[in-house]
């Protein structure tokens, strides 16, 4: 039975569910960060997956990063599937600007984590379920 | 017209088209890191390709992340669009081990370059050219 890994989980918070994958808001507030996690047991490999669910979460994939981008106004949009920590299958999806934090490096492996206030994931997540709501769910 | 970007022509080593990427060994023995540049116009975002564009490309990302982990029995392949120096479309296809540099941070903007000797890097596409003539063209 899928379960999300407990370091994803206590890295994140739950914006929702889609058709195959939960979507999580890291809980770091140096970047609009957001991670895909498809509820498929033992899933590790993305070519490891059959095709037809890799269609289905690249579908997702899309839609989010469509919305990440639409909220942010980013510069780029980073997708990612490394696994190098969390060997559960989960795909980051990341708004990247010229001003932010490590800029033109990587997010992952970089300083500490900053959660946000309370009051500003909570307002995020909103947004998020309000977007997803109309363009996806 | 699609023209491969001259900083990835300039870093990598041209391994072969398939049907609508091409493939590159990035000239870093540091890793086994190759890179799949599909040949489309303008490509910059993930989610801005059409629905079949996307799966075109990731039924190569696929082939060619099997064939990586074939060739160096890694223990985790990284998959990932970043585009944050290059912003033409290309996907990094990343064999990575615990034993290796920067394990398990990334390998974007981790040190300097390490290019292959020509006498294995030659090898290495030798093999790649028969894996991928096996499996994919």
């Amino acid at each position: 039975m899928y379960e999300l890994d407990p370091r994803l989980a206590a890295d994140t918070i739950m914006v929702g569910s889609l058709g195959i994958s939960d979507v999580l808001l890291m809980n770091d507030s140096r970047w609009f960060w957001l991670i895909l996690s498809p509820r498929i047991e033992d899933a590790v490999e993305w070519h490891e997956l059959h095709t037809d669910q890799r269609q289905d979460i690249d579908f997702e994939i899309a839609n989010v990063a469509a919305v990440l981008k639409g909220m942010s106004s980013c510069k780029k949009v980073n997708i990612a599937s490394l696994g190098n920590i969390v060997d559960q299958l989960h795909i980051h999806i990341v708004a990247r600007n010229e001003e932010d934090e490590n800029w033109p490096n990587p997010v992952w492996g970089h300083g500490n984590r900053v959660p946000y206030h309370e009051d500003a994931s909570d307002q995020i997540v909103e947004v998020l379920r309000e977007h997803l709501d109309l363009e996806i769910l």
